[in-house]
């Protein structure tokens, strides 16, 4: 297990980490908290906050001598910094990210670190529509899943370390291949939130006012479109090789729908409804949803 | 405002009526409530849970001199029961319904008891994933919107007394044309549960497997796709009309960002996000939603 940690970037998953760790009484096994921070005013927010022992905008002189690095930050700025903190890592430093698209970013810094460090990629499955620093939550991880993508050139130890620091941390860890990752996030993240999305678009352009009389269903339905545009557009864009058959699929089972409606098949209709609730009261028994 | 009340139907809204009026200690104001049950099974469960002052699956004897009866049955037994009640009922009665698509309702129901009783529809937009008496909550219509469809025809005091008897339970009372009602409906509550439903299907067929990955923000999501399909199937048949055209909607929206997603237009997608995150604030900064 590290003994120091840098993170990089304290957004909404870089602070909780940080809270986890130290909140967790896991500093036993990290003895330092290592925070690289884009400007001194966000440096200055993590130093008020008071959740790590280090703070800096100088990214070599937050991962020199750190054994665990995590990348924290947007998926397109993380090759740049991977490359300009190349001269300052350890050889035997372990790399991660927690991006949520993971074939083209396992690609890049494998690629990067191939010579410098151990990398494997993570995604923990745990967010909010919320976010920044302020947003963080020490339990942010806990009991949730985080799959790590490792290939057949992965270090074994990085595998290890990373998978029991995301299990300190309260999450299930499970190991896909980058590629299977993007499908199933594709499926079950990816098109929800951009129906979501669509979903209040379509209220809202087909009759304005409408969303004066929602009620708890469509706020529930409808969370996650609250998120930040900017992150969700660059997830998309990254994982368009997986979303857009996960797209089509939905747009099928939509036209299936209609013509059911159309042919007042309410057979046909019952059976596409208990096939859902089979499911989703078959995740309801396996998860703690409050 | 009515002293005795009838409830028709004893199921999650009927049940959470009866504890609302019970315990919000408005019983100065009813002084009865009477409830009809289709089975004795069902009565002697409405008596054990003491919520209602007499229970009889006799419904003649459950609305004689019953000022407001509230219909909290699926809608299509609606008619039938209507029929079969009206010769117990008071000429000065009031009697409406809680059911989620008000056009055909409304009409059927209006023509029932043109001659008999003072009917407008309501739809308390209040609801679970669940369904009963056990799911019965006395604080379900607090906070939540409720919509009452009076027609040109409609009699005043219907409209006054209802909508007073769902703002004593707590809910803010809207008025809307049962035809309003339906696409509104369809738009922020039909469509979302469709949606949701086929988003469930969608991760199954494509990828079985994919649903155990699953965060906070694919369960909530999909939270309404645990709803009783029988009755979703009823309410999307009833409301087909106003239906189809959402999800064609919906086809439309999705099959645009399919096309943004093919020509790496990430200002349209941010475009199209910012639009729903503008929209789905504003509903958050307007409702509690703890």
């Amino acid at each position: 297990m590290p003994s120091r940690l840098a993170i990089i970037g304290p957004g909404l998953l870089g602070a909780s980490i940080a809270l986890a760790v130290s909140e967790k009484k896991a500093r036993g096994q990290i003895c330092e908290i290592r925070v690289w921070a884009r400007s001194e005013k966000r440096a200055q927010e993590v130093r008020e906050r008071g959740f790590a022992d280090f703070v800096s905008t100088r990214l070599n002189e937050v991962v020199a001598n750190s054994d665990l690095i995590i990348f924290c930050v947007p998926t397109d700025v993380m090759p740049a910094l991977a490359q300009e903190m190349l001269p300052a890592i350890s050889p035997t430093a372990i790399i991660t990210d927690v991006g949520s698209v993971k074939a083209p970013v396992v690609k890049s810094l494998s690629q990067i670190f191939a010579k410098h460090g151990k990398f494997i990629g993570s995604h923990p499955m745990a967010g909010s529509e919320q976010t920044g620093m302020n947003a963080a939550r020490a339990d942010l991880f806990e009991n949730a899943v985080c799959i790590v993508t490792p290939e057949p050139e992965t270090d074994p130890q990085a595998n290890i370390v990373v998978s029991e620091f995301w299990q300190m941390l309260g999450s299930s860890v499970r190991a896909l291949a980058p590629a299977e990752h993007d499908k199933i996030v594709a499926l079950i993240s990816h098109l929800p939130h951009l129906a979501a999305s669509l979903m209040v678009n379509v209220a809202q352009t087909e009759l304005p006012g409408s969303l004066d009389f929602c009620g708890t269903g469509f706020l529930d339905t409808t969370r996650i479109a609250s998120g930040p545009p900017e992150m969700w557009t660059e997830i998309f864009a990254n994982n368009q090789a997986a979303l857009r058959p996960a797209i089509q699929a939905m747009i099928a089972k939509l036209q299936q729908a209609d013509k059911i409606l159309a042919n007042a098949d309410s057979a046909a209709m019952n059976t596409i409804l208990t096939e859902a609730k089979t499911q989703r009261d078959r995740l309801k028994s396996k998860k703690s949803e409050n």
